[in-house]
């Protein structure tokens, strides 16, 4: 909205009875996410925000409100729980935020199946799902406060993934009803692969309006909160969990001492220069895991069922990009990176990794499945100097066989997806032909436009 | 029992109230198991029968068994559904054989743990489980007749390996009761990594009565038999879906057109040179499994719910030792072997075996788990000429990376074992002072007493 003035008080009152958020303070709030662990995208983005709130209830409002805003050429940004940290959901031309979390319908699951509207909460869908048997296959760290339509438009795994991979392999992601921005916009249902035209797509190629997720059979988890004193003895035993077929799990996570030493909640039950695991473990795991632990010379530093970790701080909260949070809560100079380790050998790359920067970048893995096979990736937090440092730690990652996933870019392309997804591109031609959606995300896009 | 006459019927009857067979062609028909799969053993163990057949209803009468039997220098063979290949529970020197059947209490299942008697078959502890929420982590393609303690004592792994590999991992096979040769038997209880002491040891070193195991969340399985032109699109197939961590699966299997020309019960629903992928894929993988299936250019040729596939013939009764068993039924002519392939590129090494031998050597796939990666295992059957054939074969296989395990021979260390077990053999020790189990099987044993 870089031209004339634009009489927003009147597409306002245009939508009808569509719910409109226009004070400026509340707008701002709503056009921002966790883009600021990132020191670099805290520069660039601080002042974004948009002109409305709009707060659909149902796909029709979705419906009407696009319409308005195709005739009025006013950019859409839809936002979800708005826990993302790449400012997904922030709008760098303003315009409208579309808050999606009123599209919150929760349907019973059906042949291991769940469909729901694209703002239910994940705590919620967990804990509607748990009852009829079944749970999320996996989550982001977020998960209090995530929304689904969020996490398939800006996510891509997280808790869980050590057993179903990424969602954008086959079978997890079943169906996403897409509504298009165009003068009459149409509703698309994409199916099966198709479905990859929109997930982690950023929301720039159409509105997600409801989802369809395989689920996992909803098992009983403790919640472990392991000690190590040395972090590749740590690193060892959680990839020995990883890779152990017998015991079931939904996460295995190793945190070095020097960003366990940031958890606050943990303070009382963990050792000063005590490395962390960090699991979620079937009941029926339980005595196998820990005969393991007490062989690699481990301690329980916390144990809980999940209902107890719920009450206080529950494990997966110091994992995933939760690390950096907790870190971020004490010491704002630390911020950090995304990498996937070589498939072969990659505790052996670790441990060199780990050996060469120390404390200036804590190490910090999550073990998850790749291609039906046990892989590592790592968020280590980095004790932030200036960027040229930044860059030359990632330049050395990369020479030494990782791929780092820049986390500090709002572009599509330059984080996770490292190119244009050609299938993304050609589905944005067809459903946003004035290149409203989340404008200026897909690199793609505003190049072929240029 | 080489020795002096002995007097059976005193014996017999010196067991009081616990059950005994002595008529001679019922107690031969009870010293058998399937070891007439291989044409060597069939050769070797023709003759070998039990004197009388016992069948203890519990694990007190097991104690007074065996005391009479130790002091009287009875040799024991323990049974369960007599369904093994390699003539596990054949009484290579006579005396007892010790029908464990009697032993089938199936108790609830408890945080995902069932404790169950040895004798219990295991198609009575899916049928008792599934209700409960829970089914077996893996059984033998044998299931409808095989007990859990020969399934435990006699097998290795089997449908639901490919994701929670063989029994031998930790985590699956919890603890085992077990009851000495002494002359005082004791009973034993073994946790832990401590079990693998009697985990496939064939009961040479203790009475397995009572087991717990680790359970799985039950699911709703579709029951597929698909077909394509070609083995090798056929193995791509199901490689893919076996990699696929999106794709709920309890069976991954592939079968050359020349072994899946014997299915007789598949004979209407297959076409002629077709190579076969039978699978257990979860209700909600469905859709993205036929998916695979079409990108692929498979067909499904058989798509069945479990419950109809029970009451036709299940497609896992046509994998693992079962392709060999519906091969016999027709031909008597074939053998098979068992292969593991290297852990890289496995699928190129297929390709070249299955160049090499083409119809002399008909492939069979299984996809299982091995230390939290895919990987496959083979029973490709064999058109026997005659051993050194045969031995010729094996060496070729090994040459080319693969691992042969020896189904032609009833000597633990031969077969699946590669070598004597130390933990095993210093049990056998412990436990059969006198190596009056199951004696001959164990070469360790027999080599510390010569």
């Amino acid at each position: 909205m870089n031209d004339a003035p634009f009489d927003w008080p009147a597409f306002a009152a245009s939508l009808g009875e569509v719910s409109v958020e226009a004070d400026p303070a509340l707008v701002k709030l709503k056009s921002r996410d966790f883009y600021w662990y990132s020191p670099v995208l805290k520069q660039q983005l601080r002042h974004v925000t948009a002109d409305l709130v709009v707060a659909p209830r149902d796909e029709a409002q979705v419906i009407a409100v696009l319409r308005r805003c195709f005739a009025a050429g006013v950019p859409v940004t839809p936002r979800g729980g708005g826990t993302g940290n790449y400012g997904q959901a922030m709008p760098l031309r303003g315009g409208v935020v579309l808050d999606l979390l009123g599209l919150d319908a929760i349907h019973p699951v059906r042949n291991g199946v769940l469909r729901v509207g694209a703002g239910a909460k994940l705590g919620e869908i967990e804990a509607a799902s748990r009852p009829q048997g079944w749970e999320l296959r996996m989550f982001p760290s977020t998960r209090r406060t995530a929304s689904i339509g969020g996490f398939v438009a800006g996510g891509s795994g997280g808790v869980g993934s050590i057993n179903f991979g990424q969602m954008r392999e086959a079978g997890t992601l079943l169906s996403a009803r897409v509504v298009t921005m165009e003068a009459e916009p149409r509703v698309l249902e994409l199916r099966g692969a198709e479905v990859n035209r929109v997930h982690h797509a950023y929301g720039t190629n159409g509105i997600i309006t409801e989802i369809e997720m395989a689920m996992a059979p909803a098992q009983s988890w403790i919640d472990y909160v392991v000690g190590f004193p040395g972090f590749m003895p740590c690193a060892q035993f959680t990839d020995a969990v990883a890779r152990a077929d017998g015991i079931a799990k939904r996460l295995c996570t190793s945190v070095a001492a020097g960003a366990a030493a940031y958890f606050k909640p943990l303070r009382e039950a963990i050792l000063p220069g005590e490395s962390l695991g960090l699991f979620y473990i079937a009941a029926q795991s339980v005595a196998p895991f820990e005969e393991m632990l007490r062989a690699h010379g481990g301690r329980t530093c916390r144990r809980l069922t999940e209902a107890a970790a719920e009450a206080h701080v529950p494990a997966f909260e110091f994992t995933w990009n939760h690390t950096t949070l907790q870190a971020l809560k004490v010491d704002r100079g630390v911020t950090y990176l995304q990498v996937r380790y070589p498939a072969r050998d990659y505790l052996a790359t670790v441990a060199g990794v780990v050996a060469a920067y120390g404390d200036e970048m804590p190490m910090h893995l999550e073990f998850i499945r790749v291609d039906g096979a046990v892989s590592c990736a790592a968020l280590p937090l980095v004790r932030y100097t200036d960027e040229p440092r930044l860059r030359a730690i990632i330049a050395d990652l990369e020479a030494r066989g990782c791929t780092v996933f820049d986390p500090h870019t709002y572009v599509l392309e330059d984080g996770g997806m490292k190119q244009t997804d050609p299938a993304q591109l050609a589905f944005k031609h067809e459903t946003d032909p004035r290149g409203l959606l989340n404008p200026g995300k897909m690199r793609g896009w505003e190049e072929s436009r240029a």
